[in-house]
């Protein structure tokens, strides 16, 4: 669905999300109901929503000369949390396996052969993760290949969505924000990089509700396999 | 339990969040239960943590020159979102009645008492609130005749835990900010005036674990009935 009547989007370079739009997270899911056996859906819920919380609170609530922790060590401060809010008794061991599998998620299955059919735009990927995580995961994953560059939030000091974090693909690409699309499953990205001036697809896998904080996305989209064609490079 | 090892906090003021802390949310829930039977929790569960949400997304990712919306605007954004994503059928009727309910809440039962013992120590309201939100509720509630200052955000163009917004007791009061006893049920907000200073109390009711995103509260106690004797004027 494109918000307004064209047809297709017109940008110049396109700039992925990483967790949740590139890459699936349902393997840590799948590894928390495997370590907590019925709890597994509770657990990573909750542990996914105090990881965004914490982002969000650190970036508000820290002075220019306090800062920030690192995306690594806001994940591990909202696993201890979540497991001890759902009483689970997190070993050393178990706890170490859940941040591992941040490490090595998978792709969607259609990331690879999306990449390829949008070259030769240029393909970045912008997330809240490390150098060091977003690095691992593009070599490991093989995405390294079709992506031209991937940026960190960690460049910025500053987590999604501050328009910090956004300005770094516009210094980056050196484009007007209307001129990059930026795509992210998260609808509150989404949000904050068109509030920041990007052109926006929201890719809505589970048919969630609009957000109401802010202006809406460009166009919404079911699976990344619609993006080539919306944006007339199918 | 106090975090250090003396017996009373040494403060010459006290502040208080307002909802949640002194204002009991649960008349909201009951409401939510009889419009949507079976589902009453999980609305004002929901409807909660998105109204919190859009408040520190709209503070972190607008610039200087765009303008956050008010609470009340949130809360009913908020509201739509949450019933959307529960499929709940939300009549303009229910909503302004479930809107109206977060201007009618009642105190907790200790609360006049407190405020009572605690004279002549200042004491004072700082809360996401609109100004208009937080005087009907002081007046209607009987409350504003114990309390020396109503502080809402709103001067302050940012929500909590932007360091502005505690920065309005510090302005108020022209006091030290660890000469300031800052008293919150809400976790994120106890972290967040630590963080910029203040002396933090935690009312922790429902015993939530710590939060793991900053500093630890210098006291946290089970309700407000115990605060008199922790700042030495039981």
């Amino acid at each position: 669905m494109i918000a307004n009547s064209v047809s297709t989007l017109s940008v110049d370079a396109l700039v992925f999300d990483a967790y949740g739009t590139l890459f699936d997270v349902q393997s840590v899911a799948t590894l928390a109901e495997r370590l907590f056996s019925g709890q597994g859906a509770a657990l990573s819920q909750l542990w996914r929503s105090k990881q965004l919380e914490y982002t969000w609170l650190q970036s508000l609530m820290l002075s220019p000369m306090q800062r920030r922790e690192d995306f690594a060590a806001i994940t591990a401060h909202a696993l201890d949390f979540s497991a001890e809010a759902l009483h689970l008794p997190l070993t050393a061991a178990a706890r170490h396996r859940l941040l591992d599998a941040y490490l090595d998620l998978s792709p969607y299955p259609d990331v690879a052969t999306v990449l390829v059919t949008l070259a030769p735009m240029p393909r970045l990927v912008l997330s809240n993760g490390t150098r060091e995580m977003l690095e691992l995961l593009a070599a490991t994953t093989g995405l390294a290949s079709h992506l031209d560059a991937v940026l960190s939030v960690d460049a910025a000091g500053v987590y999604k969505p501050s328009p910090r974090v956004y300005q770094l693909a516009v210094d980056h690409l050196k484009l007007l924000p209307p001129r990059i699309g930026f795509v992210s499953s998260n609808g509150w990205d989404a949000v904050g990089a068109k509030a920041f001036g990007l052109t926006v697809i929201w890719v809505n896998r589970a048919g969630a509700p609009l957000e109401r904080h802010g202006p809406k996305p460009d166009a919404i989209i079911g699976s990344l396999a619609e993006l080539p064609a919306l944006v007339g490079r199918a």
